[in-house]
């Protein structure tokens, strides 16, 4: 089987209300709102094995991946485009793929506006551009952190990461971690709940891992953090998990990558109530993490005492699957 | 050699005036204009060949590829997303990519707002997306064209397929070809030029070869077309080049890809107002290379009369380097 660029771009454009098909897509205007935009590639080997990732699967993820930017800024996710280099023989992968990347996209009331289709010598290579709207006194940006804020995460630490290594060693440990990692769920609703906070000082999605992406917000805001290893707040069943795997679970939730989990700044008097009112939204607890310092450094506590720890964080580049 | 996301990101931000650094870009909001947007992707050993592509000349090709689309509606270019995915051997080629995409962004007063850099495993994978905005009332589709209009073209036909194939067989014909293929130029200030004028009544680039491009526009505008080919208006030098590569350049002028000129129809009476205009604005003349018809097929005339012609179109997926 082979595709063939004409037919898909056909078939794709009766879904698109009247936006593929032309030479570019138009974004309508909006009248009180901003568009927010990002783009992230997944590539073959690197971010995925099809030997473990169902094109469903990938869909899944290579969709939210993107959306989690959107809901880091605290946008209602509109438009993507999707670009994907497709081998000879993953042609058929690739139809269930953008398939499903279409199903996905009315489920979330986003328009698929166009994109690229494309050979490829032997990997496949997605690249998707999505598009959000917001308004722009609710954005949220990475850089305005204060000093003595309280630093909170909504959503899981390492389970991804834990579910990737089961996944790449082929382990039997059921599939509740493996699901982190083949189909993480962008925290959009989360995002345009907090963005509407003005208590929250700062925002961005943990894609590289927590200790890392505290530190870009860090860098960012110009403010260094201690993060208080005791409220992580591990539940039992990760831990074990961990620790049959041979890993310790506080390194994992520390390096650990690709939960897109939120990170987050609030002030502190607003914290209690922040964090009341999240739980009674969404119906899981923030985990508040640490605070900001005035002293860029990153450092750690344990029992109220600074403790030193060493971590190979997860990046792009470095990464081993 | 080994590239460091953070630290790409931090130099590119430098240039972003403000747009880099976090989850995602915000595109200000326009008053009177409207964006539109576009994607496409450049994979290596299908579309580029590391062997006799300076990182200079992919850098050129990737962002033209894209700034043709935004040609082909009548927008200016505003803004651009680049992600792109690198194998550890190709980090300083894909260094100086960057740095000359930078530039051609700073020259024609484009930013780049934002993007993705990457590990591959083996190949290079170059995924721009490019944002201009547009006066709405002047963007031109490719699903207008009506019966009876000329059909044109602005610009070059089978140059860049005539340099791919110097390129890939080492063959000594000079530079001239072959820069058609290595730096292709959008056709920026052209697609604005003709966005201005209602006679012309659709509007796309040719980036597959101008009978496949002609029968999408045909398709699009539920119009079929008669293409004169004594109105090639193909020179000497392009007719000699060809014979002494044993091409037909009928054929390489009707089916060889990656010209990036426009193509474009316009009301028959106002032909002769357009095309003096157009030649004492840009130097040039536009090809009058057809009209269109009622009956939905594509057929060729030469000298007046009715002529067979077997093509063999370039496709993305079908295509052989």
């Amino acid at each position: 089987m082979n595709l063939n660029e004409d037919e898909i771009v056909k078939k794709l454009a009766k879904n698109s209300n009247g936006f593929i098909g032309d030479d570019s897509a138009i974004l309508r205007s909006l009248d009180s709102e901003q568009y927010v935009i990002t783009k992230d590639l997944l590539i073959e080997n690197i971010h995925f094995r099809t030997s473990y990732f169902s094109a469903k699967n990938l869909a899944h993820k290579a969709l939210h991946v993107n959306l989690s930017d959107l809901a880091a800024m605290g946008a209602t996710p509109k438009y993507i485009l999707c670009g994907i280099a497709i081998p000879d023989n993953s042609a058929a992968y690739a139809q269930e793929f953008l398939e499903n990347l279409l199903r996905l996209c009315i489920e979330e009331n986003i328009i698929l506006i166009g994109g690229d289709t494309t050979k490829s010598p032997d990997k496949i290579s997605i690249s998707i551009t999505a598009i959000g709207a917001c308004n722009p006194e609710n954005i949220k940006y990475r850089n305005s952190a204060q000093n003595d804020d309280i630093i909170c995460v909504a959503g899981f630490l390492g389970y991804a990461r834990l579910g990737l290594f089961v996944l790449e060693n082929n382990l039997d440990l059921g599939t509740y971690y493996k699901n982190f990692c083949l189909e993480p769920n962008a925290k959009i609703k989360e995002g345009q709940w907090l963005s509407k906070h003005k208590s929250i000082t700062s925002m961005m999605d943990i894609s590289d891992g927590l200790y890392i992406d505290v530190k870009r917000l860090c860098e960012s805001s110009d403010v260094g953090a201690i993060i208080d290893l005791d409220k992580l707040n591990l539940d039992q069943q990760f831990v074990e998990a961990c620790k049959l795997l041979k890993f310790d679970p506080t390194q994992v939730a520390l390096s650990g990558g690709e939960d897109y989990s939120l990170l987050f700044t609030v002030k502190g008097s607003k914290f209690k109530e922040i964090s009341n009112s999240f739980f009674n939204t969404f119906k899981y607890e923030l985990k508040p993490i640490g605070k900001t310092i005035s002293s860029k450094e990153i450092s750690f506590h344990k029992q109220n005492k600074p403790i030193e720890l060493k971590l190979t964080p997860f990046t792009h580049f470095g990464e081993k699957l």
